[in-house]
């Protein structure tokens, strides 16, 4: 059994590596290669935490285990530690031994950031130069760093909630030698790729805020309830998603499913565009919109390349188990 | 993290540690302290294998975590290795992060064999002395071992459908000092107490073969459309059970409940007994049964125990991570 503990993750696993991991994973997934567990979630009545399992089966990366973990709300006050908490067990398929333990706090970050990179590489127009950003928390910065290689960008804007954390995206532009502007939300129809990450329960851009030829990628949502962007941009866009059952029921589309201006088949799978089954953007006025929920598969296909490294660099941790 | 692998668990763990740890976990989940997760189980498409994880939290014990593992059925003849793999990984419940790693092979075993155990100790006459086993495989000899601790047994019946098995159960009551007797399924009114521990799809065991009085813990249907005994037996006796949701869906009292001639009402949790919320057995002339369905607290349960103890001897492995 490997052990890769959490404080080796930022060393081991660039962005490039990340982005590999996670556009092959989606590939799978569209090829019926690779399959998500159904998800468990449950408040457990103890620190207000929430815990579960999000697993699956990756016939093409041959990756079989789970992530577990969830968020403990208190942590950081009570324990000085960070409220999300995961780790990712991978087992062998051709035995259903247990094969390596992954520290899944970084890798989540980085999965979540490759996401809405696979999802601008493959959906973005070639020629978009401005980055607008919704949310400025922590996972913003990991977004717009993996986004800012996907593209020749020469600008970031950004709005939040709270302007006092726009220093945030300010630092990743400047580290990119980019100008960054805070703007107000119909400022963002400046944008060509637009990243929502925030944890909203009502929608805050909405389809005036976001000019013809732009590519939304919106990867806060991921409970029933939780909304970013207002069901008339999702009904006017074309919408992608890492899973599509994910997507309708707790990701950015449950809204206009609810509603019923969207239906199941109108959404497809980003997997379908790396694979060329789907044709993707098909001209510079169109919207696209990448729905990204968040998939048990991710955390194990940027473990699984964590394994392999670590073992090459002499890292991994070897117990006889 | 503390890591204990499956060789070093037969030398830790005792069916007394066993046993106190099952009995104080169905005595949580009664009380409402503990509950089960839904559990995950998949046929990925690979090597015929059945994975998936069934996790829990018990408040008492704080105990959090999850088996994961499954049945690789071709690993004996392929790669030399047990059919059934399992870990159990334990989570901290005060901050979410991973605290234990420990091999489940033996560990279900044990907690199987001690959940019947403590049906026995509280369900079966005080004066039982016959001991009947239906099912004479590798797991019916750590039910039969278990077991023959909670009565003053003075002989051992068995029966199989392949009596070339039955030494497994002659070898075990030798152990003890106990006669063996092989007989025919209406050879069981001789006992007491039985025990079912077979993988059958049709019903072996019949109302007519049981005495009033006995006691009958029924260990090996854990899946949909398995049957170890009549319809006519479950009707007639008193049943408990560990939960009564998988009791009644994919337990031994499935097919009761499905013929309507039993209701979720009729079945009563273990725990009940134990915690004297439930008098259990009110006669001797009753028939007493449990359908020990198998859950993930369980396996929890032993799990933590495993780790206080190799913590204790200086056993665990323990890994900065």
């Amino acid at each position: 059994m490997i052990i890769v503990p959490e404080k080796e993750i930022g060393a081991l696993l660039g962005r490039n590596e990340s982005y590999e991991a996670i556009e092959q994973v989606f590939a799978a997934m569209a090829a019926g290669d690779a399959y998500n567990f159904p998800v468990v979630r449950e408040a457990i009545g103890h620190a207000d935490a929430l815990y579960g399992f999000k697993g699956g089966f990756d016939r093409a990366g041959m990756t079989l285990g789970l992530k577990a973990g969830g968020y403990w709300p208190n942590n950081l006050e009570t324990h000085g530690l960070i409220n999300h908490q995961s780790t990712v067990f991978l087992f062998d398929p051709d035995t259903g031994r247990v094969k390596a333990i992954v520290g899944g706090n970084l890798l989540t970050a980085l999965r979540t950031a490759a996401a809405s990179s696979v999802s601008i590489n493959h959906l973005a127009r070639k020629d978009a130069k401005v980055i607008g950003m919704v949310g400025a928390g922590h996972q913003a910065k990991f977004q717009l760093r993996a986004a800012l290689e996907q593209r020749e960008f020469e600008k970031v804007i950004g709005w939040n909630l709270h302007p006092d954390m726009l220093p945030n995206i300010e630092e990743v532009a400047s580290e990119a030698g980019l100008p960054f502007e805070a703007v107000e939300l119909p400022g963002m129809v400046e944008a060509d790729v637009i990243i929502t990450i925030t944890s909203s329960f009502a929608p805050t851009l909405m389809s005036d805020h976001v000019s013809d030829g732009t590519h939304v990628a919106c990867m806060g949502t991921d409970t029933v309830g939780k909304q970013e962007v207002g069901v008339d941009l999702i009904n006017r866009a074309t919408v992608f998603t890492d899973e599509v059952a994910q997507s309708i029921t707790l990701g950015e589309c449950q809204h206009a499913v609810a509603s019923g201006s969207k239906t199941e088949t109108d959404i497809r799978q980003i997997g379908e565009v790396i694979n060329g089954t789907h044709p993707g953007r098909q001209s510079d006025q169109e919207v696209t919109l990448f729905d990204g929920t968040g998939v048990g598969l991710q955390d194990l296909a940027v473990a699984s390349a964590v394994v392999e490294l670590a073992v090459e660099q002499g890292i991994a941790i070897e117990v006889d188990f």
